[in-house]
């Protein structure tokens, strides 16, 4: 994990009645994760698309342990945990300081446009081998 | 104006933590009032799409009376404003009972999906010829 | 499961440039699946917030099998999954026709507004008996 | 104008099929420059809300120039462009690079938690010769 996460500001919009962050704004903190990772690793998601290659989330997963509140400024901390031929998975911790808010994963296929399954491998060993590579560099 | 609106329920969701509903959603409910006046006139708004045709939003104008809430029942009123070779004008008036919470009205601009004006007229006169018939028989 | 389930309209808002609704969004769709669900027990949402009682999610899962797409009309399966002292869990099936489209859970607590869990029981014995028939009387 | 706005990275969520931002995302992004401009003031806006002052939205507009896209970074620019006894008007540019995507402004209300108007002046002489001296100040 790196030490320090992607920053993200909570929003008023963000809040519910409850005073709190609404929990299906942590899968849209989780995009966020993913996308910066990404780009870290030199292969923003946008590049994917052009590639004729496109990451739907199969599975969804999310703990809610400590409420997120508005103009909180919380950290993601994201991961590649699972990297198969069709397959990807990434990790989420969300933090406020050394708070732990909020845990999961996202599980992603590899499909083209038409929504067909691709191997990754095979159809751009370019991101493919970036993806490998930074994916055995994790700590 | 119909006498009866297209109704949306307020999810918790839509609340703040103000306790009412946050001010952009009521350009989300706009969105439902246009698309659902649209299939009234037997013109749903993906066969547009299909007749690559859409509809961005120009302007967008909101004018906020009264909160809506968790769990209300709102009632949405939809006319065609305006009508034009490139353009159109849809307002709104948002209800719960007869008291009045927004109202306010979208322009758009009719574009292929390459993103340049067309004229409906000659683009698809059949669309356009549902709509003016639909405009001018509006109460 | 009851033979028709709570039918929501996909919106514009709701779609992504993959062109399919975006994922987070089932998690809303969920909420008005629960909703739903507690209002047709006799237990509208905003009388449990009326006696201190709130249910905030503590894990929420979403597999997602076939996309919604604009417009698409579907259809929310919610059923009470486990009920417990202290703990609530929701399942939910969304479908379109006959197909399934995505499938998850929610886990809820019990909690007053000071954010203390809370026993149902003792709490609210008129809540936890009328949630307990409907629990028991689900098919 | 400040030389350099505040930062905003559009999130797959704020597309939709037609392959740009939608419309209601930019009332969204308005509320991230008003947010912070009151902060760049020293009056982040939790300390209004502690002092049972909120800002509801009067009104709303926004005129749509260019589209935001996927990824892109764009740039808030945010005003105070009047300021009076019971009222404030925000005004917005947003920019990618040094192209003008969108502009509009929002009149909000002073009020307090019970929905009363009141005179910022006297309910908070502090927060209003702040936010008066910051109004001044703008070039």
């Amino acid at each position: 994990m790196k030490s320090e996460g992607d920053k993200i500001r909570v929003r008023y919009k963000d809040t519910d009645q409850m005073g709190v962050a609404y929990y299906a704004n942590y899968l849209v903190w989780f995009e966020v994760g993913r996308t910066e990772l990404l780009r870290r690793m030199g292969l923003p998601y946008s590049e994917f698309e052009k590639n004729d290659l496109y990451l739907p989330v199969l599975k969804a997963y999310c703990e809610y342990r400590q409420p997120a509140r508005y103009d909180d400024q919380i950290e993601l901390f994201t991961r590649i945990e699972n990297l198969q031929d069709v397959r990807l998975t990434f990790s989420y911790k969300i933090r406020r300081g050394s708070k732990l808010l909020a845990e999961g994963y996202t599980e992603h296929a590899f499909i083209n446009q038409a929504g067909k399954p691709v191997v990754l491998r095979k159809k751009s060993p370019f991101l493919w081998n970036r993806l490998l590579k930074a994916y055995d560099e994790q700590v």
